[in-house]
């Protein structure tokens, strides 16, 4: 995991709002957004309010959805995940 | 609305599968999976599950996200939407 990656959890939206503003005010170029399950709405929701309401530079250069194996205790399970890259225009 | 969008709400994820695969056997060559909110996560699932269980022949053909205006009894308010669109490859 790159230091310009944000996970999102279970924490408030905004909380991974400022990470990922944080990152770019510190110079990254491109911020990766990743989610499983279904923290993946509020990685939307945090790629959507950066852009829309902080930083106007930035877009949205790829959206990509996969299938995670992970392991429980009861076994094997499918997750989907997100990754959303947001990258300076 | 056209009649190739699955609009994704709060009923079991292997019911929009079943939309979906139903839609590609009745002749679609492409269906777009909407969903806004906390749904946004089973939209992902679905097109997972269609992928790579059920229709081999079908891929993801975009990925959008954004966020739309909504009213509710308290005002407007925004929620972020995704569309993906599913293809026979």
């Amino acid at each position: 995991m790159s230091e310009n990656d944000i996970f999102i959890g279970n924490k408030p939206v905004m909380s991974y709002v400022l990470a990922v503003v944080t990152q770019f005010n510190q110079g990254a170029t491109e911020v990766r957004i990743k989610a499983r399950g279904k923290a993946i709405s509020r990685a939307v929701d945090t790629a959507e309010i950066v852009i829309n309401r902080f930083l106007e530079d930035v877009g949205k250069s790829a959206i990509e959805t996969s299938t995670e194996v992970v392991d429980t205790e009861s076994g094997k399970t499918n997750v989907s995940a997100i990754e959303i890259r947001l990258a300076k225009k």
